[in-house]
């Protein structure tokens, strides 16, 4: 029985390209990229490639670039470094951000004993922009805004064009979690009021363990992690050199391809979308569905019953991977933080449903009969 | 002409067999190990699987083993946590510290105001315990004693066990950069009177990219990153799979192979010892050379010339790899730090030349062939 996997929002499969682009990485180019002899400076320069890579892509200048090793990393990274070294007095976010802002910001605030906002949310999971700016109208001190570009559970996409215009009206520092956009959204930095985003590999067909951090050159931190001169003096540590190279591949190649990608996987979602209207009586959605919307994920909700209680479990035996809501906090018994947050209904269950372009409409057909037999 | 790397405390090439037990992990095997189904059960157990490898080879409890980006994260964590959870309001550490030490302790010192002490050091690069105990005597706070276990540009090996000792005698954290170490000396944790140690798996034919933080069970500190709930709370973001699963891998086969591949290495180190001697002028030698120091390195000074001064830039024409000091201050202008401190002599130039089991005395002919005609 061939393994169905719809939780690409948690991680998704390595594209052999980006594995061939390392895989020279992996073997005889093994050189510390800081050694000055040419063993050194060829990975030197694949990294520096890559930076150059990445940041055309995203329209950035290489020196606005940061590889880390992960997208939690660098969420830490700029929240720590905001109230820090930027001198942020305030922080503002909201409550369905990922526990990578979420409790990086308690842990800040408590530590440099600031105060935390939370922005309202609207029943569709989108932010109150009218009480954003209520909260920066009202700072007495400077804020930092950290407010993710996409939720990773139920898919909205936040207009951070707007939200970064009034932050800069008001003087905040805007950092936006872009961990479920970069690869899959076109994203133009140059023309985005935004100081600080964030990125993971493995979010878009990339390796693990590999995360980016981009920095407005109009702002300047001290490091998270303190030690060698690498990533010009921001980032200590030898370099994920395979991580790195496969970064930029990956993203190259998301770019190249996001149109088709895009649009195939859209009509994935849709159908999955008609068919559960179709099939499951009493189905619901959460998020702004078919607004502004990631068209990788679905969050969809089910009728509480003894049945839909074991779904997950269920869904497992038959081979099929979704979640209850974000990776991170699996296993842990409280369920999800955005759906008790936005549309908390004590008589559903909520599964996430998240696709790439590998999934296909013969799959949603094998998850609807599923879904109907369990159910 | 075939490279000569005598740079491994830089960074060492990878083993196939360690590159093969992750190849599972870098392609079929993706799943987010945080998540609940099969997929995700899978990678979750690799990566338990590797704790407890590496937890049974240091002589450990698995829950004491944790995986990291590297030994700088994990150095920047250990002395994060001294300081912000520990009650440590002093710390003592050396000069010839990596800076993934001697920068973390400069920043958490200014951020927590509190006073740093340096032990004196002895001629042979050894740190002087007497004075170490008279700093723990004077000391009105509680101490981080944090010392580093082979140096990595002399290779010098401190007493972990009376320091360790030391430490306890006056209720000082003890910490240990042992990234220099773990894979090439046999580490026995439950023996060993150590609150945390740290490695990289690069620097033992592993993975880059990924680290150990071991944290002896009698301390409980939070996290340096937060987020998810990976390594049991302790580090969040999603796991480097493939790198952990090398990480163990390579540690295994460092631990099997350790005793042939310390003899064969040290008589290569042994040999170029006697090769220089016998061939270059005025050559002067590092550290306790012949004492308690790693069989990996040996830290050559020669006179001061115009030629010597452009010594690496030949060696590296003559695809001959060896550094000026760690490659994490290389391309940095000011020259080592430790040689600095331990035995600064402007007429000598000083080359670190590091071994691995794939060196041998024919290239050591080639190099020292070299350093005649280059000198």
């Amino acid at each position: 029985m061939n393994r169905i996997f719809f939780d690409n929002a948690a991680t998704t499969s390595m594209d052999n390209e980006v594995l061939q682009t390392m895989m020279p990485f992996l073997t005889e180019k093994f050189g510390n990229p800081s050694s000055i002899y040419s063993y050194g400076r060829e990975t030197k320069m694949a990294i520096e490639s890559a930076r150059k890579n990445v940041a055309k892509i995203l329209n950035a200048h290489p020196a606005e670039i940061f590889f880390t090793s992960g997208g939690t990393e660098s969420n830490n990274t700029a929240i720590t470094a905001s109230v820090r070294d930027l001198g942020c007095k305030h922080i503002i976010t909201s409550q369905i951000e990922h526990h990578a802002v979420t409790h990086a910001v308690e842990h800040i605030a408590k530590q440099f004993q600031i105060k935390v906002s939370y922005v309202n949310l609207k029943p569709n999971g989108h932010i109150d922009i009218v009480h954003l700016e209520k909260l920066l109208i009202e700072s007495k001190e400077k804020a930092l805004v950290s407010l993710m570009h996409a939720n990773n559970e139920i898919g909205n996409i936040m207009d951070w064009h707007i939200v970064g215009n009034i932050c800069k009206k008001y003087n905040a520092i805007f950092h936006s979690d872009t961990v479920q956009t970069v690869g899959h959204f076109p994203i133009d930095l140059r023309n985005t009021p935004v100081h600080f985003i964030t990125g993971a590999a493995h979010k878009f067909h990339g390796p693990k363990g590999v995360g980016l951090l981009y920095i407005n050159e109009n702002v300047r931190i001290n490091p998270f992690i303190f030690g060698g001169g690498q990533e010009r003096n921001m980032r200590a540590g030898t370099e994920n050199l395979y991580g790195i190279v496969g970064f930029s591949k990956a993203l190259e190649l998301a770019t190249k391809n996001h149109d088709a990608d895009k649009n195939h996987i859209l009509e994935v979602k849709k159908y999955f979308y008609d068919q559960l209207k179709l099939n499951i009586k009493g189905v619901d959605f959460n998020g702004d569905v078919w607004g502004q919307c990631l068209y990788t994920v679905l969050s969809v909700s089910f009728p509480k019953t003894e049945k839909s209680e074991m779904l997950l479990f269920n869904l497992d035996i038959n081979n099929i991977c979704a979640s209850g809501g974000s990776a991170c906090a699996s296993g842990t018994e409280a369920g999800s933080h955005v759906i008790r947050v936005i549309n908390y209904n004590p008589n559903q269950i909520t599964v996430r449903f998240s696709f790439c372009k590998h999934n296909n409409k013969e799959e949603v057909d094998v998850v609807i009969q599923k879904l109907k037999e369990v159910l």
